[in-house]
């Protein structure tokens, strides 16, 4: 049975008071917002039926949300995952409606975090709310775990998984932080690229030179970098990096016939996404796989010498490279950092020192579609949106996920509600409301079915 | 007959008094004192028996000071560059003695100038008043013309002498804005490397794109930049813009032979000098060569995307490199440009479009060793020192030389009184006095050969 009309609406309601507060992790003016969002919906959690809340803090950062109700012996834990901060909301001009006061236009509510993830996490709560309301209990064991930095490095919770502590133990996390590949079509996301995040550092001459002066013997650290990069990766998009493809698992028969299904327009994704010439990447993947099953290389920014208006004809003494490398399952990141490292030093030109330095990393995850829990999500999500659930991945990294299960060996299903134009991280981020209120259903029929 | 010794004590007196004014032209602060010090030599002209002196204002920038002396009908004339302009002083607390207060230490006077190139221009104006003090006359006609915008440009004399005033004709510069290849030996810079500088422009995507959502189909500028600049320079430093060496004037036998004489330690450069693990550049040539005989390509800073403290996962919609090709004779910068901008389209990769801006741009120069005026400087040079004038080059460039060879016809002789270790546009900048003396002499024994 469906949340009410009634309930579905005191639960919109409830998210724009949520909504007005500004709980922007990232600036220290919105420290005690943060710490206001969090409390709110550790209130929420307790209005709910949760038996136990709590505020976690760990160091200096905005505090985490726990909550649990255990009252299902034998039954699964579902642990769900969620973040109650949100990005900042600049450029502030191009808002159609303020950022923190929420509006609804049509089938749509504007507002800072309506979608990344208030809404989302909105969505668990209030599933479990209405089952407890309707039923005086749950049907598997329930456990909460939101943060309130995770646009802000999310250094916190990391700490606390890394810590394994007990109270988290479960058998599945549940994240609704991620989007439907499109409108009315309930989408499970199964694989998330991994991340190695570093800086490439070049050492030449010990100081500046002057390049009409010493042009033609000295070495020149900005072109031992292009030197380093081209090395590295070549025209087509093939990694060079010795050994980086060892690990890469093709994606199974089952996931590429679904990929096969997603209605998906080449020439459109180019025009209206990208807006370049033309893509690049590998040659013999597809799209789908470029982004979303194979490793990237890419550089981020190129810093040293000058870059300022008009000339300056610098050698530099020394340049750095900002580079990533996406990962997909199942390649390792510490593995992946000791190839990188090791290619540019071998990639490193005559006259310059060249060395990886790592700034962060988070590993690929990749859940089977056959995945039970999976299972149960797709069927819940089918029920409720009347549409059979597509497969996607997604090319980005969300580290958590990693952390989770790395740490303490738990999967994690994806069944995120959001949509592609949501503008998340953007003005006029918005949520579609029939999606919140179908999550709410989609969830509670979820944890139904597990039970 | 050399300048007496109280004449000499006086002109430094007088150089010290001049030091004083912190005639840095690219402060807007310093306006007035820039101003000032072009006034100062003006006098000072005046005052040394030219027959007519004038400050000569273009645009809004600093004024040139012109003079002139032309009682010799039928003999040569020689036009005298300099100028009165300094470069600012920062860092300033690596000054042992305040740049603007010159101390002498030693056989050394301290200040910013001292070297480059108030030292040096004041030498031409004490050498031609000493000679009207001494014989009521000039063997040879002389004009001066002085800028006060080295530093910063010089754009007002670019445009001036690209007017072709018949004020400027003459048969001859002479410059005294170079340094000399050893201490006490006496060396003339037969050739410059000229310049273009410009900017490589590349557009990618339509804007700035996530490289976990992106990354493997989306073309990234700063790749592209990399990959172009690989394409245009291998790593034996060959630079590979097609035709770009056809121009290109081997040094002569005479020249090969004195680069020979030079004391030159390899070794030695590497570790004081240039400070890398080793030096670069082509294989089969000299240092000589690579810095003084072959064009280069460098590039001096690289801008897109991300280079703040911290990881950003970006795609830049655009990226922008500032490179430099170094020019030797017979190379010609409109050609050059011509054929960097088609290498660069022809290198540009899939995906993103490519193409040069040029900033500016300065003809190469180089004079042959057996030229009257050169062999009259190489005499004048080895009587007063006592030891034979040695030839050199500059890899660097001085555009007015260049602006006087392509816009009027005027070859110039660059007889420099600078050492190595002068430390000009560094703190502790200075002059060492008895090069300053005997350049006094040099000069005066110049005109009187050529007389």
């Amino acid at each position: 049975m469906p949340a009410s009309e009634g309930f579905k609406n005191r639960a919109l309601e409830e998210l724009i008071e949520w909504l007005r507060i500004p709980s922007v992790s990232s600036l220290p003016e919105h420290k005690a917002d943060v710490e206001r969002a969090g409390e709110y919906v550790r209130a929420a959690l307790d209005k709910a039926g949760m038996t136990r809340t709590e505020l976690i803090r760990r160091g200096q950062g905005h505090p985490m949300v726990y909550a649990e109700w255990l009252g299902a012996p034998g039954k699964p834990t579902v642990l769900f995952y969620g973040h109650y901060d949100v990005q900042p909301t600049d450029p502030l001009d191009e808002w159609k409606s303020p950022p923190f006061e929420p509006e609804i236009r049509g089938n749509d509510i504007f507002a800072r975090g309506t979608s990344d993830d208030k809404g989302q996490t909105w969505i668990l709560v209030k599933a479990v709310q209405w089952m407890i309301e309707r039923d005086g209990r749950l049907p598997v064991n329930v456990k909460f775990i939101l943060e309130g930095e995770e646009e802000a490095g999310g250094e916190a919770i990391t700490a606390y998984v890394g810590e394994k502590p007990a109270r988290l133990a479960a058998d599945v996390v549940v994240i609704c932080d991620t989007e439907m590949f499109a409108p009315e079509m309930p989408t499970i996301c199964t694989g998330l690229r991994g991340i190695v995040y570093g800086e490439i550092h070049v050492e030449g001459p010990r100081q500046d030179l002057h390049s009409g002066v010493y042009g033609g013997a000295a070495p020149n650290p900005l072109m031992a970098i292009a030197e380093i990069l081209t090395a590295l990766k070549d025209r087509d998009g093939r990694i060079l990096v010795p050994g980086f493809y060892d690990r890469v698992v093709k994606p199974s028969a089952d996931e590429q016939a679904a990929w096969a299904t997603l209605p998906f327009n080449e020439a459109e994704y180019l025009e209206k996404e990208v807006g370049s010439t033309s893509l690049t990447g590998e040659p013999g993947f597809s799209v789908f796989e470029r982004t979303w099953s194979r490793p990237t290389f890419e550089v981020h920014g190129i810093k040293g010498g000058f870059t300022g208006e008009g000339a300056k004809t610098v050698i530099p003494a020394r340049a750095v490279a900002k580079v990533s490398m996406r990962l997909v399952a199942d390649q390792d990141p510490d593995e992946a950092v000791g190839q990188a490292a090791t290619a540019i030093e071998a990639a490193c030109p005559k006259g310059v020192k060249a060395k990886f330095v790592l700034l962060h990393d988070a590993g690929p995850s990749l859940v089977d579609t056959s995945n039970r829990f999976v299972q149960a999500s797709a069927s819940a999500m089918e029920e409720v949106f009347g549409r059979k659930t597509v497969y996607m991945r997604s090319g980005g990294s969300i580290p958590i996920v990693g952390t989770f299960l790395e740490n303490m060996g738990i999967p994690s299903v994806l069944m995120g509600f959001g949509l592609p134009d949501d503008n998340i991280h953007s003005p006029n981020e918005k949520f579609h409301l029939p999606n919140f209120f179908r999550g709410i259903d989609a969830v509670a029929r979820f944890l139904e079915k597990l039970g």
